[in-house]
Protein backbone atom coordinates (compact mmCIF):
# COMPACT_ATOMS: atom_id res chain seq x y z
CA UNK A 1 0.00 0.00 0.00
CA UNK A 2 2.88 2.60 0.76
CA UNK A 3 4.69 1.60 -2.09
CA UNK A 4 1.72 1.95 -4.56
CA UNK A 5 1.06 5.77 -2.58
CA UNK A 6 4.59 6.31 -2.97
CA UNK A 7 4.44 5.49 -6.56
CA UNK A 8 1.26 7.27 -7.55
CA UNK A 9 2.71 10.36 -5.65
CA UNK A 10 5.52 10.45 -7.65
CA UNK A 11 3.21 10.51 -10.93
CA UNK A 12 1.64 13.28 -9.56
CA UNK A 13 4.61 15.18 -8.57
CA UNK A 14 5.89 14.94 -12.04
CA UNK A 15 2.95 16.21 -13.98
CA UNK A 16 3.37 19.12 -11.61
CA UNK A 17 6.80 19.80 -12.33
CA UNK A 18 5.88 19.51 -16.06
CA UNK A 19 3.40 21.90 -15.66
CA UNK A 20 5.17 24.46 -13.73
CA UNK A 21 8.47 24.38 -15.90
CA UNK A 22 6.60 23.97 -19.04
CA UNK A 23 6.11 27.92 -19.15
CA UNK A 24 10.02 28.59 -19.28
CA UNK A 25 12.47 29.21 -22.10
CA UNK A 26 13.70 26.38 -23.44
CA UNK A 27 17.31 26.79 -22.08
CA UNK A 28 19.73 24.46 -21.10
CA UNK A 29 18.84 25.51 -17.16
CA UNK A 30 15.89 24.78 -17.99
CA UNK A 31 16.72 20.98 -19.24
CA UNK A 32 18.60 20.69 -16.33
CA UNK A 33 16.00 21.73 -14.12
CA UNK A 34 13.79 19.45 -15.44
CA UNK A 35 16.60 16.44 -15.57
CA UNK A 36 16.92 17.27 -11.48
CA UNK A 37 13.82 16.97 -10.67
CA UNK A 38 12.81 13.63 -12.60
CA UNK A 39 13.62 9.80 -11.29
CA UNK A 40 13.86 10.53 -8.14
CA UNK A 41 11.75 8.25 -5.42
CA UNK A 42 9.75 11.51 -4.20
CA UNK A 43 9.52 10.70 -0.18
CA UNK A 44 10.00 14.12 0.36
CA UNK A 45 6.91 15.04 -1.46
CA UNK A 46 5.05 11.99 0.01
CA UNK A 47 5.80 13.02 3.27
CA UNK A 48 3.73 16.72 1.90
CA UNK A 49 0.96 14.71 0.08
CA UNK A 50 0.65 11.66 3.20
CA UNK A 51 0.76 14.48 6.18
CA UNK A 52 -2.01 16.61 4.66
CA UNK A 53 -4.24 13.34 3.63
CA UNK A 54 -3.94 12.43 7.25
CA UNK A 55 -4.98 16.28 8.18
CA UNK A 56 -8.01 16.14 5.42
CA UNK A 57 -5.83 18.91 3.58
CA UNK A 58 -6.88 19.08 -0.29
CA UNK A 59 -4.20 17.43 -2.86
CA UNK A 60 -4.69 21.02 -4.88
CA UNK A 61 -3.41 22.74 -1.60
CA UNK A 62 -1.15 20.01 -0.87
CA UNK A 63 0.98 19.45 -4.02
CA UNK A 64 2.34 23.37 -3.69
CA UNK A 65 4.82 22.57 -0.95
CA UNK A 66 4.75 18.80 -1.91
CA UNK A 67 6.74 20.27 -5.25
CA UNK A 68 8.55 22.82 -3.16
CA UNK A 69 10.74 19.85 -1.30
CA UNK A 70 11.41 18.29 -4.08
CA UNK A 71 12.50 21.22 -5.81
CA UNK A 72 14.42 22.33 -2.42
CA UNK A 73 16.04 18.76 -2.44
CA UNK A 74 16.76 18.50 -6.46
CA UNK A 75 18.90 21.50 -6.11
CA UNK A 76 20.45 20.41 -3.01
CA UNK A 77 21.75 16.96 -4.85
CA UNK A 78 22.99 19.18 -8.33
CA UNK A 79 25.01 21.20 -6.21
CA UNK A 80 26.19 18.23 -3.75
CA UNK A 81 27.18 16.40 -6.85
CA UNK A 82 29.56 19.24 -8.31
CA UNK A 83 33.04 18.53 -8.77
CA UNK A 84 34.38 21.45 -5.95
CA UNK A 85 31.98 19.12 -3.27
CA UNK A 86 31.24 15.40 -3.54
CA UNK A 87 32.05 15.10 -6.93
CA UNK A 88 29.70 12.54 -8.36
CA UNK A 89 28.86 11.67 -11.87
CA UNK A 90 25.71 9.42 -10.96
CA UNK A 91 22.16 10.12 -9.74
CA UNK A 92 18.79 8.07 -10.16
CA UNK A 93 21.00 6.00 -12.35
CA UNK A 94 21.66 8.70 -14.76
CA UNK A 95 24.65 11.32 -15.40
CA UNK A 96 24.53 13.91 -12.69
CA UNK A 97 24.17 17.46 -14.38
CA UNK A 98 27.50 19.04 -14.60
CA UNK A 99 28.27 15.87 -16.68
CA UNK A 100 25.63 15.81 -18.99
CA UNK A 101 25.64 20.15 -19.19
CA UNK A 102 28.54 21.70 -17.31
CA UNK A 103 29.22 23.07 -14.05
CA UNK A 104 27.84 26.55 -14.66
CA UNK A 105 24.13 25.08 -15.77
CA UNK A 106 24.51 22.63 -12.45
CA UNK A 107 25.38 25.82 -10.35
CA UNK A 108 22.38 27.70 -12.43
CA UNK A 109 19.81 25.22 -12.31
CA UNK A 110 20.40 24.41 -8.34
CA UNK A 111 19.95 28.28 -7.83
CA UNK A 112 16.91 28.17 -9.94
CA UNK A 113 14.90 25.53 -8.00
CA UNK A 114 15.78 26.90 -4.60
CA UNK A 115 14.05 29.88 -6.06
CA UNK A 116 11.44 27.65 -7.29
CA UNK A 117 10.71 26.03 -4.13
CA UNK A 118 10.12 29.19 -2.41
CA UNK A 119 8.16 30.01 -5.33
CA UNK A 120 5.84 27.07 -4.99
CA UNK A 121 5.79 27.39 -1.09
CA UNK A 122 4.64 30.46 -0.92
CA UNK A 123 2.11 29.81 -4.19
CA UNK A 124 -1.79 31.85 -3.50
CA UNK A 125 -3.09 27.78 -4.41
CA UNK A 126 -1.44 26.63 -1.53
CA UNK A 127 -3.78 28.27 1.23
CA UNK A 128 -4.82 31.56 3.14
CA UNK A 129 -1.28 33.78 4.08
CA UNK A 130 -0.45 33.08 7.24
CA UNK A 131 0.26 29.40 5.96
CA UNK A 132 2.13 30.05 2.81
CA UNK A 133 4.27 32.89 4.62
CA UNK A 134 4.31 30.11 7.09
CA UNK A 135 5.88 27.60 4.83
CA UNK A 136 8.37 29.74 3.11
CA UNK A 137 9.59 30.97 6.32
CA UNK A 138 9.92 27.02 7.72
CA UNK A 139 11.49 26.46 4.50
CA UNK A 140 14.05 28.90 4.32
CA UNK A 141 15.07 27.97 8.40
CA UNK A 142 15.15 24.38 7.14
CA UNK A 143 17.33 25.05 3.61
CA UNK A 144 19.81 27.56 5.20
CA UNK A 145 22.61 27.68 7.72
CA UNK A 146 20.19 26.37 10.57
CA UNK A 147 19.57 23.27 8.58
CA UNK A 148 20.77 21.72 5.51
CA UNK A 149 23.47 23.88 4.81
CA UNK A 150 25.00 23.75 7.87
CA UNK A 151 24.85 19.95 7.72
CA UNK A 152 26.65 20.18 4.31
CA UNK A 153 29.41 23.08 6.46
CA UNK A 154 29.61 20.57 9.38
CA UNK A 155 30.60 17.96 6.35
CA UNK A 156 33.38 20.16 4.75
CA UNK A 157 34.89 21.47 8.50
CA UNK A 158 34.77 17.34 9.38
CA UNK A 159 36.95 16.81 6.20
CA UNK A 160 39.72 18.61 7.26
CA UNK A 161 39.16 18.37 11.06
CA UNK A 162 42.52 16.66 12.67
CA UNK A 163 39.70 13.81 14.64
CA UNK A 164 36.87 12.01 12.87
CA UNK A 165 33.47 13.05 14.66
CA UNK A 166 32.14 11.69 17.31
CA UNK A 167 28.64 10.07 17.10
CA UNK A 168 27.03 13.47 18.75
CA UNK A 169 28.50 15.28 16.54
CA UNK A 170 27.40 13.48 13.35
CA UNK A 171 24.18 13.26 14.44
CA UNK A 172 24.36 16.69 14.46
CA UNK A 173 25.11 17.11 11.21
CA UNK A 174 22.56 14.80 9.79
CA UNK A 175 19.98 16.44 11.28
CA UNK A 176 20.92 19.35 9.49
CA UNK A 177 21.89 17.79 6.15
CA UNK A 178 19.09 14.95 6.07
CA UNK A 179 16.70 15.95 8.81
CA UNK A 180 16.00 19.59 8.43
CA UNK A 181 14.11 18.69 4.99
CA UNK A 182 12.30 15.97 5.82
CA UNK A 183 10.99 17.25 9.40
CA UNK A 184 9.42 20.26 7.03
CA UNK A 185 7.66 18.11 4.53
CA UNK A 186 6.73 15.82 7.37
CA UNK A 187 4.88 18.87 9.21
CA UNK A 188 3.57 20.59 6.28
CA UNK A 189 0.25 18.76 6.22
CA UNK A 190 -0.18 20.05 9.48
CA UNK A 191 0.94 22.91 8.83
CA UNK A 192 -1.56 23.53 5.80
CA UNK A 193 -4.34 22.55 8.16
CA UNK A 194 -3.42 24.93 10.96
CA UNK A 195 -2.94 21.41 13.47
CA UNK A 196 -0.53 20.86 15.86
CA UNK A 197 2.65 19.96 13.77
CA UNK A 198 4.48 18.12 16.83
CA UNK A 199 3.37 14.21 16.30
CA UNK A 200 4.41 14.94 13.01
CA UNK A 201 7.49 16.26 13.85
CA UNK A 202 8.69 13.80 16.29
CA UNK A 203 7.79 11.17 13.82
CA UNK A 204 10.36 13.08 11.40
CA UNK A 205 13.23 13.25 13.95
CA UNK A 206 13.27 9.85 14.04
CA UNK A 207 12.71 8.70 10.56
CA UNK A 208 15.07 11.34 9.38
CA UNK A 209 17.91 9.84 11.81
CA UNK A 210 16.89 6.23 10.79
CA UNK A 211 16.99 7.22 7.31
CA UNK A 212 20.72 8.21 7.79
CA UNK A 213 21.96 5.64 8.91
CA UNK A 214 20.13 3.62 6.20
CA UNK A 215 21.91 5.22 3.67
CA UNK A 216 25.27 4.86 5.84
CA UNK A 217 24.53 0.78 5.81
CA UNK A 218 23.26 0.92 1.88
CA UNK A 219 26.96 2.99 0.95
CA UNK A 220 28.75 -0.28 2.79
CA UNK A 221 26.24 -2.91 1.50
CA UNK A 222 24.55 -1.58 -1.13
CA UNK A 223 24.27 -2.59 -5.37
CA UNK A 224 25.50 0.10 -7.32
CA UNK A 225 22.85 -0.69 -9.91
CA UNK A 226 19.81 -0.73 -7.47
CA UNK A 227 21.00 2.85 -5.91
CA UNK A 228 21.72 4.38 -9.05
CA UNK A 229 24.23 6.40 -7.37
CA UNK A 230 28.33 5.69 -6.67
CA UNK A 231 28.84 3.92 -2.91
CA UNK A 232 31.35 2.89 -0.95
CA UNK A 233 32.21 6.70 -1.28
CA UNK A 234 32.18 7.75 2.77
CA UNK A 235 34.71 4.44 3.98
CA UNK A 236 37.46 5.37 0.72
CA UNK A 237 37.00 8.85 2.18
CA UNK A 238 37.61 8.36 5.83
CA UNK A 239 34.87 9.41 6.67
CA UNK A 240 32.87 8.60 10.08
CA UNK A 241 29.80 7.55 9.68
CA UNK A 242 27.34 5.80 11.74
CA UNK A 243 28.54 2.35 10.61
CA UNK A 244 32.16 3.10 11.08
CA UNK A 245 31.19 4.40 14.96
CA UNK A 246 28.37 2.27 15.87
CA UNK A 247 29.36 -1.10 13.58
CA UNK A 248 27.01 -2.63 11.00
CA UNK A 249 24.51 -4.94 13.25
CA UNK A 250 24.75 -1.95 16.49
CA UNK A 251 23.56 0.27 13.48
CA UNK A 252 20.97 -1.60 12.09
CA UNK A 253 19.37 -2.14 15.12
CA UNK A 254 19.48 1.63 16.37
CA UNK A 255 17.43 2.30 12.91
CA UNK A 256 15.19 0.28 13.88
CA UNK A 257 14.58 1.06 17.43
CA UNK A 258 14.10 5.02 15.82
CA UNK A 259 11.58 3.78 12.88
CA UNK A 260 9.65 1.86 15.97
CA UNK A 261 9.76 5.13 17.56
CA UNK A 262 8.84 7.31 14.60
CA UNK A 263 5.55 4.71 14.15
CA UNK A 264 4.98 5.44 18.23
CA UNK A 265 4.97 8.93 17.37
CA UNK A 266 2.29 8.95 14.74
CA UNK A 267 0.09 6.42 16.66
CA UNK A 268 -1.92 8.92 17.85
CA UNK A 269 -3.78 9.47 14.39
CA UNK A 270 -4.65 5.72 14.78
CA UNK A 271 -5.50 3.90 11.42
CA UNK A 272 -4.84 6.33 9.62
CA UNK A 273 -1.28 6.70 9.84
CA UNK A 274 -0.78 3.32 8.54
CA UNK A 275 1.03 4.72 5.46
CA UNK A 276 3.47 6.91 7.42
CA UNK A 277 4.15 4.21 9.28
CA UNK A 278 5.10 1.59 6.60
CA UNK A 279 6.85 4.77 5.12
CA UNK A 280 9.42 4.47 7.65
CA UNK A 281 9.68 1.04 7.80
CA UNK A 282 10.84 1.09 3.77
CA UNK A 283 13.20 3.49 4.89
CA UNK A 284 15.59 1.24 6.68
CA UNK A 285 14.35 -1.33 3.83
CA UNK A 286 15.31 0.41 0.72
CA UNK A 287 18.21 -0.39 -1.39
CA UNK A 288 18.11 2.96 -3.14
CA UNK B 1 21.57 64.55 0.30
CA UNK B 2 20.86 60.74 -1.51
CA UNK B 3 24.98 60.22 -0.65
CA UNK B 4 24.20 60.43 3.11
CA UNK B 5 21.04 58.50 3.13
CA UNK B 6 22.95 55.87 1.33
CA UNK B 7 25.36 55.66 3.53
CA UNK B 8 23.44 55.70 6.59
CA UNK B 9 21.36 52.83 5.22
CA UNK B 10 24.18 50.56 4.38
CA UNK B 11 25.38 51.08 8.06
CA UNK B 12 22.09 50.08 9.20
CA UNK B 13 21.77 47.03 6.75
CA UNK B 14 25.66 45.88 8.14
CA UNK B 15 24.04 46.19 11.87
CA UNK B 16 21.11 44.16 10.64
CA UNK B 17 23.33 41.14 9.02
CA UNK B 18 25.63 41.44 12.24
CA UNK B 19 22.34 40.46 14.17
CA UNK B 20 21.33 38.05 11.99
CA UNK B 21 24.49 35.88 11.37
CA UNK B 22 25.77 36.68 14.77
CA UNK B 23 23.82 33.99 15.45
CA UNK B 24 24.82 31.54 13.21
CA UNK B 25 28.00 28.75 13.77
CA UNK B 26 31.33 30.05 13.33
CA UNK B 27 32.40 28.06 10.29
CA UNK B 28 33.95 29.49 6.96
CA UNK B 29 30.73 28.86 5.22
CA UNK B 30 29.45 31.75 7.78
CA UNK B 31 32.49 33.77 8.03
CA UNK B 32 32.28 33.79 3.80
CA UNK B 33 29.07 34.86 3.78
CA UNK B 34 29.52 37.75 6.33
CA UNK B 35 32.82 38.63 3.59
CA UNK B 36 29.98 38.17 0.99
CA UNK B 37 27.69 40.88 3.04
CA UNK B 38 30.00 43.37 3.36
CA UNK B 39 31.56 46.75 1.29
CA UNK B 40 29.19 47.00 -1.29
CA UNK B 41 27.17 50.49 -2.08
CA UNK B 42 23.64 48.73 -0.77
CA UNK B 43 22.17 50.15 -3.37
CA UNK B 44 19.04 47.59 -3.27
CA UNK B 45 18.63 47.79 0.19
CA UNK B 46 18.47 51.23 0.19
CA UNK B 47 16.04 51.39 -2.53
CA UNK B 48 13.92 49.03 -0.20
CA UNK B 49 14.22 51.55 3.01
CA UNK B 50 13.94 54.89 0.59
CA UNK B 51 10.58 53.50 -0.76
CA UNK B 52 9.50 52.41 2.35
CA UNK B 53 10.16 55.93 3.39
CA UNK B 54 8.28 57.28 0.74
CA UNK B 55 4.80 55.40 2.22
CA UNK B 56 5.34 55.80 6.02
CA UNK B 57 6.69 52.40 6.86
CA UNK B 58 8.65 51.88 10.01
CA UNK B 59 12.10 51.12 9.61
CA UNK B 60 11.85 48.28 11.84
CA UNK B 61 9.46 46.31 9.21
CA UNK B 62 11.19 47.43 6.18
CA UNK B 63 14.30 46.07 7.55
CA UNK B 64 13.79 43.29 7.00
CA UNK B 65 13.23 42.75 3.19
CA UNK B 66 16.19 45.18 2.98
CA UNK B 67 18.16 42.55 4.48
CA UNK B 68 16.81 40.44 2.01
CA UNK B 69 17.21 41.65 -1.06
CA UNK B 70 21.02 42.16 -0.03
CA UNK B 71 21.81 39.24 0.74
CA UNK B 72 19.72 37.54 -2.67
CA UNK B 73 22.31 39.90 -4.43
CA UNK B 74 25.04 38.72 -2.62
CA UNK B 75 24.37 34.85 -3.20
CA UNK B 76 24.19 36.09 -6.84
CA UNK B 77 27.66 37.75 -6.91
CA UNK B 78 29.73 34.67 -4.77
CA UNK B 79 27.90 32.13 -7.52
CA UNK B 80 28.46 34.72 -10.47
CA UNK B 81 32.51 34.76 -9.30
CA UNK B 82 32.84 31.10 -9.67
CA UNK B 83 35.40 29.70 -11.93
CA UNK B 84 33.02 28.15 -13.83
CA UNK B 85 30.93 31.03 -14.27
CA UNK B 86 32.46 34.51 -14.78
CA UNK B 87 36.34 33.39 -12.82
CA UNK B 88 36.54 36.79 -11.05
CA UNK B 89 39.23 37.32 -8.28
CA UNK B 90 38.11 40.80 -7.02
CA UNK B 91 34.95 42.24 -5.96
CA UNK B 92 34.04 45.46 -3.63
CA UNK B 93 37.67 45.87 -3.34
CA UNK B 94 38.56 42.57 -1.91
CA UNK B 95 39.05 39.18 -3.01
CA UNK B 96 36.18 36.55 -3.90
CA UNK B 97 34.78 33.81 -1.77
CA UNK B 98 36.21 31.15 -3.86
CA UNK B 99 39.69 32.94 -3.69
CA UNK B 100 39.27 33.87 0.08
CA UNK B 101 38.03 30.21 0.97
CA UNK B 102 37.48 27.56 -1.51
CA UNK B 103 34.69 26.72 -4.56
CA UNK B 104 32.94 24.70 -2.05
CA UNK B 105 32.62 27.39 0.67
CA UNK B 106 31.72 29.59 -2.17
CA UNK B 107 28.41 27.47 -3.61
CA UNK B 108 27.41 26.98 0.17
CA UNK B 109 27.90 30.40 1.22
CA UNK B 110 25.80 31.81 -1.96
CA UNK B 111 23.48 28.76 -1.18
CA UNK B 112 22.87 29.73 2.47
CA UNK B 113 22.44 33.48 1.51
CA UNK B 114 19.82 32.55 -0.71
CA UNK B 115 18.28 30.62 1.44
CA UNK B 116 18.99 33.62 4.47
CA UNK B 117 16.52 35.82 1.72
CA UNK B 118 14.01 34.74 1.92
CA UNK B 119 13.80 34.24 5.74
CA UNK B 120 14.35 37.76 5.78
CA UNK B 121 11.74 38.63 3.52
CA UNK B 122 9.07 36.30 5.78
CA UNK B 123 9.84 37.46 8.83
CA UNK B 124 7.64 37.85 11.27
CA UNK B 125 8.55 41.31 11.75
CA UNK B 126 8.66 42.38 8.19
CA UNK B 127 4.20 42.83 8.83
CA UNK B 128 1.38 40.93 8.08
CA UNK B 129 1.11 37.68 6.76
CA UNK B 130 -0.19 38.66 3.53
CA UNK B 131 2.58 40.99 2.95
CA UNK B 132 5.26 38.38 4.08
CA UNK B 133 3.89 35.97 1.60
CA UNK B 134 3.79 38.52 -1.29
CA UNK B 135 7.36 39.24 -0.78
CA UNK B 136 8.48 35.70 -0.34
CA UNK B 137 6.37 35.21 -3.66
CA UNK B 138 7.63 37.63 -5.55
CA UNK B 139 11.61 37.59 -4.37
CA UNK B 140 10.76 34.23 -5.82
CA UNK B 141 9.47 34.95 -8.87
CA UNK B 142 12.59 37.85 -8.98
CA UNK B 143 15.04 35.86 -8.33
CA UNK B 144 14.46 32.48 -10.10
CA UNK B 145 14.19 31.49 -14.20
CA UNK B 146 11.48 33.93 -14.86
CA UNK B 147 14.11 36.63 -13.48
CA UNK B 148 17.85 37.12 -12.49
CA UNK B 149 18.48 33.66 -12.94
CA UNK B 150 16.79 33.32 -16.42
CA UNK B 151 19.43 36.50 -17.70
CA UNK B 152 22.48 34.65 -16.86
CA UNK B 153 21.38 31.74 -18.56
CA UNK B 154 20.91 33.47 -21.29
CA UNK B 155 23.69 35.46 -20.89
CA UNK B 156 25.88 31.80 -20.97
CA UNK B 157 23.59 30.93 -23.81
CA UNK B 158 24.87 34.45 -25.67
CA UNK B 159 28.64 33.03 -25.03
CA UNK B 160 28.02 29.87 -27.37
CA UNK B 161 25.85 31.46 -29.83
CA UNK B 162 26.89 31.81 -33.80
CA UNK B 163 25.66 35.61 -33.63
CA UNK B 164 26.04 38.41 -31.24
CA UNK B 165 22.92 39.31 -29.51
CA UNK B 166 20.63 42.27 -30.70
CA UNK B 167 19.69 45.15 -28.82
CA UNK B 168 16.35 43.59 -28.26
CA UNK B 169 17.64 40.25 -26.43
CA UNK B 170 20.70 42.06 -24.69
CA UNK B 171 17.39 44.15 -22.67
CA UNK B 172 15.74 41.07 -22.07
CA UNK B 173 18.65 39.07 -20.51
CA UNK B 174 19.61 42.71 -18.07
CA UNK B 175 16.24 42.89 -17.04
CA UNK B 176 16.54 40.18 -15.66
CA UNK B 177 20.17 39.49 -14.38
CA UNK B 178 19.38 43.18 -13.16
CA UNK B 179 16.47 44.61 -13.57
CA UNK B 180 14.74 41.83 -11.51
CA UNK B 181 15.82 42.43 -8.32
CA UNK B 182 16.29 46.26 -8.25
CA UNK B 183 12.51 46.12 -9.29
CA UNK B 184 11.64 43.89 -6.21
CA UNK B 185 13.73 46.37 -3.85
CA UNK B 186 12.17 49.86 -5.31
CA UNK B 187 8.93 47.87 -5.13
CA UNK B 188 8.72 47.03 -1.11
CA UNK B 189 8.33 49.87 0.11
CA UNK B 190 4.60 50.14 -1.78
CA UNK B 191 4.01 46.57 -0.98
CA UNK B 192 4.75 46.67 2.42
CA UNK B 193 2.48 49.80 2.96
CA UNK B 194 -0.16 47.60 0.90
CA UNK B 195 0.02 50.47 -1.94
CA UNK B 196 0.10 50.77 -5.16
CA UNK B 197 3.43 49.36 -6.87
CA UNK B 198 2.95 50.83 -10.16
CA UNK B 199 4.63 54.54 -10.00
CA UNK B 200 7.48 52.53 -8.48
CA UNK B 201 7.69 49.75 -10.86
CA UNK B 202 7.91 52.28 -13.73
CA UNK B 203 10.93 53.98 -12.14
CA UNK B 204 12.76 50.59 -11.52
CA UNK B 205 12.36 49.45 -14.80
CA UNK B 206 13.77 52.75 -15.86
CA UNK B 207 16.32 52.86 -13.43
CA UNK B 208 17.52 49.09 -13.88
CA UNK B 209 18.23 49.41 -17.82
CA UNK B 210 20.23 52.84 -17.10
CA UNK B 211 21.96 51.13 -14.15
CA UNK B 212 23.28 48.06 -16.57
CA UNK B 213 24.03 50.91 -19.53
CA UNK B 214 26.16 53.01 -17.35
CA UNK B 215 27.62 49.18 -15.92
CA UNK B 216 28.90 48.49 -19.21
CA UNK B 217 30.44 52.06 -19.90
CA UNK B 218 31.65 51.50 -16.21
CA UNK B 219 33.57 48.14 -18.02
CA UNK B 220 35.09 50.61 -20.70
CA UNK B 221 36.03 53.54 -19.04
CA UNK B 222 36.57 52.49 -15.44
CA UNK B 223 39.14 52.62 -13.13
CA UNK B 224 39.75 49.25 -11.09
CA UNK B 225 40.80 50.88 -8.43
CA UNK B 226 37.59 52.85 -8.06
CA UNK B 227 35.17 49.93 -9.11
CA UNK B 228 36.36 47.58 -6.85
CA UNK B 229 36.84 44.73 -9.84
CA UNK B 230 37.63 43.96 -12.54
CA UNK B 231 36.66 45.73 -16.14
CA UNK B 232 37.02 45.31 -19.65
CA UNK B 233 35.72 41.60 -18.91
CA UNK B 234 32.96 42.36 -21.76
CA UNK B 235 35.28 43.81 -24.25
CA UNK B 236 38.01 41.28 -24.05
CA UNK B 237 34.95 38.38 -24.28
CA UNK B 238 33.88 39.90 -27.07
CA UNK B 239 29.99 40.04 -25.10
CA UNK B 240 27.66 42.74 -26.54
CA UNK B 241 27.07 44.90 -24.20
CA UNK B 242 24.94 48.17 -24.42
CA UNK B 243 28.03 50.24 -25.14
CA UNK B 244 29.16 47.72 -28.45
CA UNK B 245 25.54 47.93 -29.96
CA UNK B 246 24.78 51.79 -29.57
CA UNK B 247 28.22 53.26 -29.39
CA UNK B 248 29.47 55.05 -26.29
CA UNK B 249 27.75 58.06 -26.22
CA UNK B 250 24.58 57.24 -27.68
CA UNK B 251 24.33 55.16 -25.00
CA UNK B 252 25.56 57.58 -22.67
CA UNK B 253 22.34 59.91 -24.16
CA UNK B 254 19.89 56.63 -23.81
CA UNK B 255 21.18 56.19 -20.02
CA UNK B 256 20.43 59.87 -19.43
CA UNK B 257 16.97 59.62 -20.81
CA UNK B 258 16.17 56.34 -18.95
CA UNK B 259 17.49 58.46 -15.89
CA UNK B 260 14.79 61.21 -16.21
CA UNK B 261 11.78 58.50 -17.19
CA UNK B 262 12.54 57.27 -13.70
CA UNK B 263 12.28 60.56 -11.97
CA UNK B 264 9.16 61.35 -13.64
CA UNK B 265 7.84 58.21 -12.95
CA UNK B 266 8.01 58.82 -9.23
CA UNK B 267 7.30 62.39 -9.58
CA UNK B 268 3.40 61.36 -8.60
CA UNK B 269 5.16 61.67 -4.46
CA UNK B 270 5.91 65.16 -5.33
CA UNK B 271 9.25 66.54 -3.39
CA UNK B 272 9.34 63.19 -1.45
CA UNK B 273 10.60 61.17 -4.07
CA UNK B 274 13.69 63.65 -4.33
CA UNK B 275 15.95 61.06 -2.68
CA UNK B 276 14.80 58.21 -5.28
CA UNK B 277 15.63 60.85 -8.29
CA UNK B 278 18.83 61.86 -6.89
CA UNK B 279 19.44 57.94 -6.71
CA UNK B 280 18.55 57.27 -10.57
CA UNK B 281 21.20 60.28 -11.39
CA UNK B 282 23.51 58.82 -9.02
CA UNK B 283 23.22 55.48 -10.88
CA UNK B 284 24.86 56.85 -14.21
CA UNK B 285 27.32 59.34 -12.51
CA UNK B 286 29.01 56.59 -10.48
CA UNK B 287 32.61 55.03 -10.58
CA UNK B 288 31.77 51.81 -8.86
Amino acid sequence: MFRDTLAADAVRLQAQFDRVLGGLDDLPVTRAMRHATTGGKALRGFLVLESARLHDVAEARAIWPATAIEAMHAYSLVHDDLPCMDDDDLRRGRPTVHVAWDQATAVLAGDALQALAFELAAHPEAGPPEIRAELALTLARAGGMAGMVLGQALDIAAESAAEALALEQITRLQAGKTGALIEWAATAGARLAGADPDPLRQYARALGLAFQIADDILDVEGDVRKAGKRLQKDASAGKATFVSLLGLDPARKRAAELVEAACDAVSVHGARAETLQQAARFVIARDS
